[in-house]
């Protein structure tokens, strides 16, 4: 059972290559957190929770002081994914597995000074243990309505934390038992603050169900498939064998997904595909009569805001990031502001847009068609399903590298990023967390 | 809108039966809630939160120290319902009202030291907001497993402390948003700590919402009923004109149910009517051959363990509480142990029990049937779905006063019990509301 793989999980049980695609959402997720600390969602909310939380032992990203483990992992969850610029995991769990996670276990690992082995374990067993249970509960869930992120991830931001506290199997099902009556998140907070708010509350109450259940405070035994427990009220039906195979057959870790661009991952494929437009066929805006973008249909309902009015509105929108992709063959974290999303020429070629669906499609892949003015079309497909280390994986790791450093050192400077990206890359060798968190702020 | 109606909300709108019912909720919330501070899940959760809590303004019921609104709300809120023994409204809310509003208001209050009145206000705007919000998911949201009294009653504690913090409409639509993205809880957790736990986290995350809105932090609008928001997620049919309603039309304070045995409300009228037929008959447990319970099907998924082997477990037991009305005639506090569950006498007595259902009763009534091993047959059955104020109002206000003198007295003795009492009872004219607060603990 799943509180059993979680509690038994050592580090001597991972391959090396988790260990090398842990350490990179350990990277990639530090980098848009630290990035993401002065976005306005966090900011307001250390603002409001900072006169309540003693000065504690866990690093708050973009704050001068340190505070207890729950306020930590709120605060560093919302950073993580403010900027919506952190991984995915889609086969399985269906949402973004390391913001909840790795906030909530940092958190155990800077109270408790562990290893950089234990602290990857326990990541791992976190991220594996929400997978399985975004399998169990897929696809009724999130076809809801529910932020998969946020109620799925609370279990892993448990899992992970209970993992690192060492609970034995017992305390780790009840753990799991407070997540489950722990555990929300909607989609309508889409585009708001309130969707990274609901991600770092997921971080927040996984660590808590962890603390509290290592304290002896019980719940419902198998509250994920009980009746009235959390699968029985939110999915339509659920799979209790997603949560029983061993961890590792297969690694669902094998399958997580960078961002390569600062906004919804549905919007990867469209931008991709006309980037490829740009720059194979050199396609420029001046020559569009008009684009049809193609998704599945289930994108429909999570980025297609058509004329998005805010910077975080845009990265919800398949228009507005084809746009920017085809102006500025550029996609990063500067280009999604207010301004941008008035700009005259974003809005031209936005009016000349159309969102459809294709049923046909990967659940990650789109079709740019641009009819041009001299009566010729262009067309593309890309899909953005499978990872990119399946590719190439020094590639993925200097990717993943840059985008840190891009990120990281406008906030705490070039020096500061290069040594963080060394500490991350020996991480199974450091003896005292701290080491890698006093460099984070 | 609902908004609307709790930002306009004043003392001179509450007519002077509704300041009394709220007066009332107070005074039963906090004696419950006192007598509840000891139990384990209020001392274990304090326990794992203390450490990050700072030295704050709030009350924390049955600790030495205070802490600030959040966490004062999250153990004061399991406190008032570790007992299971606080007020309900079913008519509209089909939870319970006060346990989650009240300490979301007492924090707010006691951090601005605000006074009597605007105190009372805020927790009628948070208990009417509440109830209209329950009548807006009903039935399908309880009906498919949420806890209602958690999840509707994050709105309700957003509502009142946003009232309670002088928020305009706007931005009390917003805690209301925020309320939506945080609300959880199910009822796999009756019978366990969970339950209480997940009261206190709707009040501790209802405070938060309403002073992360008045910081100005943004989420989804009309979060209640757009796509993908709280109805659309965690219920069949929502009915949005349930909100739309003036406050006032009717009151839903007026349906206000107090409890008169330490168990849950669905236990009362088997409770009440074999009392009746062992005061009225002079039945006792060596005359009975068997005893049928009838009650409403939905109570069958509610309160029907049949053999309890805790004591909590004993509350959620129309077997076990019907064992005790008989053997005892008594069903206070003190009756609820893990002894009292394995007692021979109890469990020779539930062994001749049968609970069934009769989908004609009332959704609070019960028939007991007894048959006799002189072949005689007593039957008796009540419906505690009427608030007992309808029959006499004055006795009302006679039992509850009794009823927080027996939780009270043993914890703070008869002096401070009486004290609290006559504070409450000119709760209107109190200049400072921690004039009350500090007699607490």
């Amino acid at each position: 059972m799943l509180a059993g793989s979680v509690a038994s999980l050592t580090y001597d049980d991972l391959p090396p290559f988790v260990v090398t695609l842990a350490k990179q959402c350990v990277l990639d997720t530090l980098g848009v957190a630290i990035a993401g600390a002065s976005q306005p969602a966090v900011r307001l909310t250390w603002e409001t929770v900072q006169s309540e939380a003693a000065t504690g032992p866990c690093t708050v990203l973009g704050v001068d002081r340190r505070a207890g483990g729950a306020a930590a992992a709120l605060v560093n969850g919302i950073a993580a994914h403010a900027l919506d610029y952190d991984d995915l995991q889609m086969d399985a769990m269906g949402g973004h597995p390391s913001a909840p996670v790795l906030p909530a276990v940092l958190a155990a690992a800077e109270e408790a000074g562990t290893t950089g082995r234990d602290m990857l374990t326990a990541f791992v067993a976190g991220f594996e243990a929400e997978c399985r249970v975004g399998l169990a509960v897929a696809p009724g869930h999130y076809a809801r309505g529910f932020h998969t992120t946020s109620t799925v991830g609370t279990f892993g931001a448990a899992a992970g934390a209970a993992r690192l506290l060492g609970l034995d199997a017992k305390r780790t099902e009840q753990a799991l038992g407070i997540a489950a009556l722990s555990a929300s998140g909607v989609k309508a907070m889409f585009g708001t603050m309130g969707k990274p708010l609901q991600t770092g509350r997921a971080a927040s109450a996984g660590f808590l169900a962890a603390r509290l259940a290592e304290r002896g405070l019980t719940s419902a035994e198998d509250a994920l498939f009980c009746p009235q427990g959390f699968a029985a009220t939110q999915t339509d039906r659920s799979d209790r064998e997603a949560v029983c195979t061993q961890f590792g057959n297969p690694w669902h870790i094998l399958q997580v997904l960078f961002k390569a661009h600062a906004s919804c991952y549905g919007t990867h494929a469209s931008i991709d595909a006309i980037g490829l437009l740009r720059r194979n066929d050199g396609l420029s805006a001046d020559q569009v009569e008009d684009i049809e973008i193609e998704v599945p249909p289930q994108q429909l309902h999570v980025c297609a805001i058509p004329r998005p009015s805010t910077g975080l509105e845009g990265k919800f929108s398949l228009t507005f990031t084809t746009a920017l992709s085809l102006l500025h063959g550029a996609t990063d974290e500067s280009r999604f502001t207010d301004d941008a999303v008035c700009d005259p020429r974003i809005v031209a070629l936005i009016e000349r847009m159309r969102v459809t669906s294709d049923d046909l499609l990967p659940a990650l892949g789109a079709r740019v068609t641009v009819r041009l003015r001299n009566g010729r079309t262009l067309a593309a497909e890309v899909d953005c399903g499978a990872p990119a280390w399946s590719r190439d994986p020094t590639e993925q790791e200097e990717r993943l590298r840059a985008k840190f450093r891009g990120l990281v050192a406008p906030v705490l400077g070039a020096d500061a990023a290069a040594a963080l990206i060394d500490l991350v890359d020996h991480l199974e060798d450091l003896d005292d967390i701290r080491a890698l968190t006093k460099e984070l702020t």
